[in-house]
């Protein structure tokens, strides 16, 4: 098992390729929940996310040998950056296989970062298998995305960092994936400061490490599903599932929609962008998953930013409508002059703002003289949703509330 | 005309309400540019934009008699946030008269800000009004948005901070609405550093102050439209426009889709929120529309972040069509069992990854037998858009491109 002299020797290796990365008060999200709460603002890192702490580690500690037949590794996502510009950083070659439908925005990045891409199969399972080909074709070293010790040892550097800006800290909310992140955070904050303690967060449709911990024993799960998809990890690792046993205070959930509405609060508040996993520790913060005092100082590390921007609009509008800012809805008029107004006076009464309308006299759904409207709305809260349905049936036209 | 000791006055006032706010180096941007760019991250601002400094100082240097009677103000934006604020720290009564129509959240912030909110009027102009009658009915003192000394000097304490953190800096660039901004910072940076220089930008929907330089007189414009609506102003104010005369460098345009691709650049790789206003600057920047030295350190002012979520989504798709990286077209395709397959299959070689589809038996727009296909794509640049609609033509698709 790793320990905190492990992060401690990573910390210089760290430095050389990557940021020190700020550690904010948030007055938004204290006055939310009460708590103190600090944002490790990890997105804000070199490639957009955490992963180049570990891969730098593992680098910088690998034998010669392996440093000159070069890595490789497979990854759809942050990992392809983090390893890509570590290596060039290190003057190691790095091969990367990617799935085949990978973002393109991803691919581009990783060559940028002046990595080989290898674009080679249907899914990261298949992806993984090649690189491993690769890794005993070509001798080279393969780069575990997180079931290393120098890697969990590279991202517990967070954890350095949190301290020395945040003495005071009492609570550290990690995302969990593969856990290595959080394997080197708890490893860090738990050896420095044992009365601290690190909360451990996945998304609902992958809880892996929760449901691990509650049987005593590793699970891996057959499919997973979430938004989160820096956290959509079928297993923790063989290696960091022991650090989480015993470092690791307790792990919760949090729902796809309760990221949703996270990632979008701190857009429209802190203006910042984080993926889906970064938003994770957040979600769990506002949704009160675990117990907090209040003024209890509280640590959410944002772990990435890397966002695909057609996602973003899907999650944003999902967030919107979560917190019942935003309501789509369809409802069907009378195909004559004058119908469209009679809906327009309801909705300007109930004071809704309309955002778009889509009018269908085509509609196979409905009779042939009738209309479809579908109606995009901007609504100031749950309340105000409620408010403007009952308005509308009241005035005789039928809802089908869509978001 | 303001000098440079108003804005050193100002300072202290304005650090009792605000932020000394980051300036941050940009690797990207830098790297885009050639340029060594640093961001003065105004969008980080209490309230989300540099409107409370103004407010700040406006109010700090009131009569007494003015501070017992209250102020009153019209806006539908960020002013409106900037004097409920500064009025609410300062212990004075603000009143804010904001339009029919104005966006919930704003109005929803206005009053969390501690203000008086009244919804009135059609349009700026018309709660415009409404407020003057408020100042004379009640004796208020009407706070205007930028056309006073007191005001400027507060915006002005933003230049002041970009001495310090970064004496170096070469130009300053400031987008430009009414001018109470760029006045400001331009007798803050000229005052102190003479051969520093400031470029002033506008929505070329809204060049009110490029046209009143061009003319060497102050040009009101019948109607303005950029999305960039904190910027979207008639004219320059009486008192700025002599400033800006005297210390502005050069005053340049942009358009509505340079301004979607900065934003969308910034958020994407910065991972920063902007509004348009606030993205203006670095959009000049971006498509080189003032001359600037390689290495020459640039400083874009990214004056606020308080952008509807709504229009968010638009613009970025807006910025992603821009430089070539999402393509949303039309095609017809014959109504039978695998004429989809056939339409995918030429995407698929092509490399252009399926966002949407929208297939639309009923259109009207199409023979009776076939079938309009809505196409939403993810692509690699300019360059990838070309190929994919030739290889659709070829393949006997009509391809009309939507955005």
């Amino acid at each position: 098992m790793i320990e905190l002299a492990d992060v401690l020797e990573a910390r210089d290796r760290v430095a050389e390729t990557s940021r020190h990365t700020p550690l904010e008060y948030s007055h938004t999200f204290s006055a939310m929940t009460g708590a103190d709460v600090h944002l490790k603002q990890e997105t804000f890192q070199r490639t957009g996310a955490f992963k180049i702490r570990g891969a730098t580690n593992r680098i910088a500690t690998l034998p010669e040998a392996d440093r000159e037949a070069g890595v490789v590794t497979a990854s759809a996502g942050n990992h392809a950056q983090g390893v890509a510009l570590a290596a060039t950083r290190s003057g190691v070659d790095a091969k990367i296989v990617m799935p085949a439908d990978a973002p393109i925005a991803k691919v581009k990045a990783t060559r940028a970062y002046g990595a080989e891409v290898v674009l080679d199969g249907a899914d990261y399972d298949a992806a993984a298998e090649r690189a491993h080909e690769i890794e005993r074709a070509e001798g080279r070293y393969y780069l575990h995305a997180f079931d290393d010790p120098m890697v969990m040892a590279g991202q517990g550097t967070i954890g350095l960092e949190i301290l020395e800006d945040l003495p005071g800290v009492d609570t550290v909310v990690v995302p969990i994936g593969g856990g290595g992140l959080i394997a080197g955070v708890a490893t860090a904050i738990v050896g420095k400061k044992p009365e601290a303690r690190v909360v451990g967060v996945q998304a609902e449709g992958a809880a892996t490490a929760a449901e691990s911990l509650r049987r005593g024993e590793r699970v891996v799960l057959e499919s997973v599903h979430t938004i989160a998809d820096g956290i959509a990890t079928r297993s923790v690792g063989e290696e960091t599932f022991p650090v989480i046993q015993d470092r690791v205070d307790e792990v919760v959930t949090v729902s796809d929609d309760d990221v949703a509405v996270a990632l979008t609060t701190l857009l429209e508040r802190g203006k910042t962008l984080v993926e889906g996993a970064g938003a994770v520790p957040l979600a769990a913060l506002l949704e009160e998953r675990f117990a907090f005092a209040p003024e209890e100082t509280v640590v959410p590390v944002l772990s990435g930013g890397n966002i695909d921007m057609n996602m973003l609009t899907t999650v944003v509008v999902r967030g919107l409508a979560e917190t019942g800012r935003y309501l789509r809805l369809r409802t069907v008029l009378q195909d004559r002059p004058g119908a469209l107004e009679g809906l327009v006076t309801v909705l300007a009464a109930e004071g809704a703002n309309i955002y778009a309308i889509q009018h269908d006299r085509t509609s196979r759904d409905v009779a042939m003289d009738d209309a479809e409207v579908e109606l995009d709305l901007e609504t100031r809260g749950p309340d105000h949703v409620e408010d403007v349905v009952a308005a509308l049936e009241e005035a005789g036209y039928p809802v089908d509330v869509m978001v």
